[in-house]
This record gives structure tokens, C-alpha cells and sequence, in this order.
């Protein structure tokens, strides 16, 4: 039974000022990882050895204030490797901050930096290696990946978001389960109310903000589409769901796309 | 044509002192990679577009002093990630120092990690997953990958040598040439005398210390079992001889086993 639990930029850092930790809302997550038990932790002899619990947390102050000052999004990509070393070594940096609070609560976190595992092909699509993932696993860590700079194909370097990680874990790994953690509850509705489970993004496209490229409500269009796709069951939840997906269930919005019918795309 | 450069851990450190850079030395093998115009820099004009120049650093006096105080080598391993992020993070240290140095000479140098990219199996065989440097170099970047701790199946995490990383590079991605830069000017014979040429083990295994597992020679013995089975011409040189392998010369001892002849073994 191998769980991601994606923490959202938001989430863990003070968005609106650079390079600066959230350390109250990290620290509440990571003790929720820790008494999870998913990944080793004070709760570690329920585990039985196989899978256990991958994290990925997204930019927020870190990664996004970099790449924004530098013009390098996920298809507009830099040739400067003083870029590439900006914006990965302030992820880095995050990405410290997040393996220490967890090692801090006992979780066995280690890093895993996807600038150095993943890479875009001419067309944009997104291979993570997991070879050193799955070995970490077996073995009782619990890898603790980021939204990140990766090298791309006729592009030079474009971000991979955190939840670009995130699927492309699911293509490259077996995961049972996926949690996306950010500022809001779940996938709302046009009043604002916390829609139990999405099948097809039609269904929800005027909530979410419709299929514009243009991104108004703080990239749920595209998190839903992604989510959709991954053939994986994924819940979209708020910080204080974090125990209750870790426990096993089912928290803000499921987000169940069937790949075989055709509807997630 | 790709070519790998090891920079030993003893040629850009101050090994007896730990977490200490040797300034000099780091900055002229640095300079000599720029002036070559294999990886960008000021001599970038002659670059064809394809392969590139792939750096890899030892630990010197970064990794082994965290590795050693732990007992962790390359087949005792530790299952506290306390070890594998302080091991991990003094050799991000020395990557940082080393991909700087390099940005500062006009070489666009950047981080890649193998404890993100490497796993080894149950029987210690070393696999580097090399997507995200073949599409570094594809897109013009100079990738520098270092000695480090990976996962190790049935073993925790263990260290992955600089030489290690090496040959899995050698395995994984298309190599045309690999030169090792140590403090040595090559395999020496037993009078002190660089030998020119190394075919097979047993021709040198006086000279470098024998088969013993105790490795009384600094690493000669296991460099050349290791660059013996490669597959792919292998030059051990000293620091001033970086300029000549980088020109495409021959200097120091050149170890070209065939692995079809099973004498490499």
C-alpha cells in the first residue's frame, strides 16, 4: 500500500513573502505524518514492510518567486544554468525545511530531487526515474520529492509543478493513493460547497473555472484535469483532512477519473 | 561524443580537514573544463549539439568524514535517515561549491544528485537512472554528479563512490571517453613509474596491491577493476593533466579493458 501526500505550496510556506516556512502548518502536517504511521514515525509497527508514504510538496515562496522573476514556467523554459541553480537551490532549501520538521516528529524523510530523476521530452511530457523512490520505500524511508526545475527537451529547463511530481509518480511508481493537501477544502462549487466526488471534468468545468488555458481560480482546473487522468483515486482536501485521509479516508473531494472511458480527457 | 570527467574527492578538497574545498585546485580544474569548450563556456563555439561533458566529484573530506563517523561504506548501510541527510547534505555542500565554481567560469554547471537518481539491488549493483542528465546534455548543460549515499535493497542506504556513479553512468548512458583525475599522475609500477597502459588486471595487480579486499594503494586496485570493465577507454591522470584528456589526449595510463574477453574480471 504505497500513499503520496502532496502538501501544496500554500500549505507550507507564507506565500506572499519569499522564502519564508509556514513552520506552524508544516509542523501540524508533519506531526499528522508522524502519527499516521504510513512512514515509519511513532506509529511504525502497524507498517508491514511494503509500501508506506511518499511526500511531495509544492513551490509556494520558494520555487515561485524565483521562477516568476526569471520568466520560466512549465513550457517557457531557461538556457541560464544560473537559473536552473536559482530556482533548484531555493527549492532545496524548502525542501530542507520539510525532510527536518519531519525528521524532527520521527518520520524517516530523506530528499529526492527531481531535477535529478526526471526529465520533459520534446513534447512536454513529464518521466520521473523511480527506481531510487521504490528502493527508499522498501527500505522504510519515506522520500520526500518537490515541485522543481527538470530538463526539457528542445525547451532548456521549464518547471515541473508539484503536482506534475505527483503524476508522474503515478505513471512510474504503484500507488494505491493520492492526497492533494492545499488552502481549500476540496473541489468547490458555484456556492462554494465542497463537491464529494468528480468522475468528469465536464461536470465540474464551470465550478472550476472551465477548460480556458487561463487558470482564474488558483490552478483547480488543472488540478482536477491531472487528477482525472491518473487513474489512481485522489482526494483534494484542506490541511486539517490530513489525518483523516492518512487514516484511510475520504476526505474533501474524490476525484476518481476512469483512464479506460475516455472521460478524464 | 560524451565525456566523463572525475574529479577525485583528494583533487578538489582538503582531505585531512574536514568539509574543507581546496580553492586553488578546484578553481584551475574548473578553468581547464571551460577552456576546453566541451561543456559550454567561453569555448563553446566547436560544440556540435550532441553529448557533452558529464562532471563527477569524489567526497574527499566532505563524505567520508560524515560516512566514516556513522560506519556507513558501500556495503554497510544505515537505516536512520539522521545519517543519510548529514552524509547527503556535506556532499550537497561540496556539489554546490563545485557546480559554482564552474558557473563562475562560464560553464553552465548544474546539480545532479544520485541519491535522487540511483537505487542498488539486493545483489549491490549499482543503477543510475540517466534521463535527466542525457536531456541535460542534449539541451546544452554541463551535469555534475558526485559520490553519495544511495538506497541499497536489503541494506538501508549505503555510499555509491564517485568511481561507482562513474561506471553506472558508463552503464546507462552513452559515454565515448572517461579520464579520472586523481592525485596520482596514473596506475603506477611498482618503481614508482606511470604505466602507460593497462589491458588486463593481472598484467598490474602486483603493482596496485593484488586482489586483497584490503585496498592498501589509496583505490588503485579497485579504480582499475572498475574502469576494466567499463567498456570504454578510461584515462588516470593527475591535475595538471586535465587539459590534456579534456584536448582528447592520452595522458597518464589509459585502461581499456574488453569486457568481451572476460579477462576484466
Amino acid at each position: 500500500m504505497t500513499t503520496v501526500l502532496k502538501l501544496g505550496g500554500s500549505v507550507v510556506t507564507q506565500k506572499d513573502t519569499p522564502e519564508t516556512v509556514d513552520d506552524a502548518a508544516l509542523d501540524r502536517a508533519a506531526a499528522a505524518v508522524a502519527d499516521s504511521g504510513l512512514a515509519g514515525g511513532d506509529g511504525a509497527g502497524d507498517r508491514d514492510g511494503a509500501g508506506g508514504l511518499v511526500v511531495v510538496h509544492g513551490g509556494g515562496s520558494f520555487g515561485h518567486h524565483h521562477a516568476a522573476q526569471r520568466g520560466v514556467t512549465s513550457t517557457d523554459g531557461t538556457r541560464e544554468a544560473g537559473d536552473v541553480v536559482a530556482i533548484h537551490g531555493a527549492m532545496g532549501r524548502l525542501n530542507a525545511a520539510v525532510v527536518e520538521r519531519l525528521g524532527a516528529h520521527g518520520v524517516p524523510a530523506v530528499p529526492v530531487r527531481p531535477l535529478s530523476a526526471a526529465s520533459r521530452d520534446a513534447d512536454g511530457a513529464l518521466a520521473l526515474a523511480a527506481g531510487a523512490v521504490e528502493t527508499m520505500l522498501g527500505e522504510g524511508f519515506c522520500p520526500v520529492l518537490h515541485g522543481d526545475v527538470v530538463a526539457h527537451a528542445d525547451a532548456g529547463v521549464t518547471v515541473a509543478s508539484g503536482d506534475d511530481v505527483v503524476a508522474a509518480l503515478a505513471r512510474s511508481l504503484a500507488v494505491d493513493r493520492v492526497g492533494l493537501c492545499s488552502t481549500v477544502p476540496g473541489v468547490l462549487d458555484a456556492d462554494g460547497t465542497v463537491i464529494p466526488r468528480v468522475d468528469r471534468f465536464e461536470a465540474v468545468a464551470d465550478a472550476v473555472g472551465g477548460s480556458d488555458a487561463t487558470d482564474v481560480t488558483g490552478g483547480m482546473a488543472g488540478k482536477v484535469r491531472t487528477l482525472l487522468e491518473l487513474g489512481v483515486p485522489a482526494h483534494v482536501f484542506g490541511p486539517d483532512d490530513i489525518p483523516a485521509f492518512l487514516a484511510g479516508g475520504a476526505p474533501g473531494t474524490l476525484v476518481a477519473g476512469d483512464p479506460t472511458d475516455g472521460t478524464g480527457e
